[in-house]
């Protein structure tokens, strides 16, 4: 059986909006050197010609670049899971360097993992044409739409801006789940146990030929000691609603909008705009994110560039509770 | 949104079996004169040779007995949630005068509803020979295996044992869900909502040609004051997993057990053996009952007339927490 945790969590997961002073605590400039550390190994793994998948952690040194990821890696798995690497040269970059020193730094960072059902490893957050988080042929990534807050499947997702929104919005809002769930076991404790069950999620045309269009997923689990959290969109629960014939009982209504109004408190949240250069980095785990919706300038879309990644220090979870944290199927040729 | 009780229960409903010093607690011999009434109001009824849903309560005057079966109403509604009568003459009467009588007094306690897709308003709960609980087409009063702790989908059940089982067996339990509830609450209050979301049952073949073929139904819901419960069997919810595709968890699966366990309880179920002539009637809002597995003697099976019903005094309960209270829809013709 699934055990709940009926202590509060302790320790840097656990935070809230008043642990920080401001984006200091959570930003680390890159300096000069780890810049040009990056450009050198940029140019020399351009040469190879070499398809990403084929590249390894050898093919770029980042000797000095690589403490400071390192530091990223223990924030994010150890601390209080999200931090921002700032000043990478975006600008100056083209879109393919762009990509390909992003890979450099993940594969410093662990191992990237399919994120859609075309295999993408690594894929452009924005505005795709496709209508909004009410079409349920689409994801969420792909609309400029208000996102709630929600988790992505693997255990970390990294946003790398490479432009921001001309006309305003997408201002990026974390929380810590575990603070979530600190916050229910004092005062809602009778509904844990409907987080640990989890809802039942849309595959937004996802799934392959043979696979049901929904699954079932916890929103906390306890294993080993160690709280971790799936929170995955709200309207792909709705849109499952569709495909099942299994209404949402009010009280998991209620639970749902209740998980949402805890994160969203004002000395819960932290809120912060991504800049040009900026890399966010989440732990899905103990981290829920959302952001507000955008406007673009004409013809200059906000673009991020998403990695989904599971790091060296990744926890043990059992299959069942986040089926998608080691990549989403390639079920589209 | 639905809300959850998180205060005890007091009151008769929420009985232990330490609140009882024996049968005398909840037998109802009647007397001779109730009786002699029951039986010259089945003679005049039966001279009338009407189908029993045109039969009304004038049409079994019941002056004495009528006030019994009111104080039984009374017990069921806001007593203790069961109750026995004892002495009925069913071994001298044939199964028709049986029927007839018990459909009699149905009409004193409250209205009957249909109990299954063939729209049958007195059912024999034995055994059909269609295999036990495991055949996903059948429904537990159909088979002689043990029934664990559930409920009806009525507010109220009648047992009317007009044999019992032969070869032993087939004892009858009893607990008050509303004592479950205040256990859970008590000592694991964070598994409550699982229980107020509740589970997907399977139709067992009774669904229409346009319905699904299982329906989410909450185990306790808590309307105007008032705490309620559905604890429909297992099985179902077991047999639906193959048919929505969609698993149990871990954590709902504890819950059930839990819940089975926390009625078992030595201190909190009570049992009986049914004799013939002994009516057993049952509030499924606050008591769940459940029976052993049983063996019948050679061509003598063990028969109990079923009846659903709703009394006068029935609660206000949403329609998605009680679908087929007022009766399963007739499907089959």
């Amino acid at each position: 059986m699934t055990s709940i945790l009926t202590e509060p969590v302790t320790g840097p997961s656990a935070w809230r909006a008043a642990d920080f002073t401001g984006e200091d605590d959570w930003v680390v400039t890159l300096t000069p050197e780890e810049i040009h550390e990056l450009d050198a190994a940029l140019t020399s793994a351009r040469i190879r010609e070499l398809p990403l998948e084929a590249l390894t952690m050898a093919d770029f040194p980042l000797p000095a670049l690589g403490k400071t990821l390192e530091r990223a890696v223990q924030d994010l798995e150890f601390g209080r899971g999200f931090t921002v690497l700032r000043g990478l040269p975006v600008e100056r970059w083209t879109p393919d360097e762009a990509r390909l020193a992003y890979w450099g730094i993940a594969l410093h960072l662990g191992t990237p993992v399919s994120q859609n059902a075309d295999g993408e490893l690594i894929a452009h957050v924005k505005d795709y044409d496709e209508g909004g988080l009410d079409n349920p042929a689409t994801r969420a990534y792909r609309t400029r739409n208000a996102l709630p807050f929600h988790t992505d499947s693997s255990d970390i997702v990294g946003l790398l801006c490479l432009r921001g929104a001309g006309q305003g919005g997408g201002v990026s809002t974390l929380a810590s789940s575990m603070t979530v769930h600190n916050h229910l076991l004092a005062h809602h404790r009778e509904l844990l146990g409907l987080y640990y069950r989890g809802f039942v999620y849309d595959r937004r045309t996802e799934e392959g030929s043979q696979e049901l269009p929904y699954y079932r997923n916890a929103v906390y689990g306890y294993f080993d000691g160690q709280l971790s959290c799936r929170f995955y969109m709200t309207h792909y629960i709705e849109s499952a609603v569709a495909k099942t014939g299994i209404p949402l009982s009010g009280i998991e209504r209620h639970a749902l909008r209740l998980f949402q109004d805890i994160a969203e408190r004002d000395d819960h949240r932290v809120e912060m705009t991504l800049r040009p250069g900026d890399l966010q980095l989440l732990n899905n785990n103990v981290v829920v994110h959302g952001r507000s919706a955008y406007e673009d300038d004409p013809g200059r879309r906000r673009d991020l560039l998403r990695l989904w990644l599971n790091t060296r220090y990744a926890r043990c979870i059992p299959e069942d509770f986040a089926r998608f944290r080691r990549g989403m199927p390639r079920t589209r040729r």
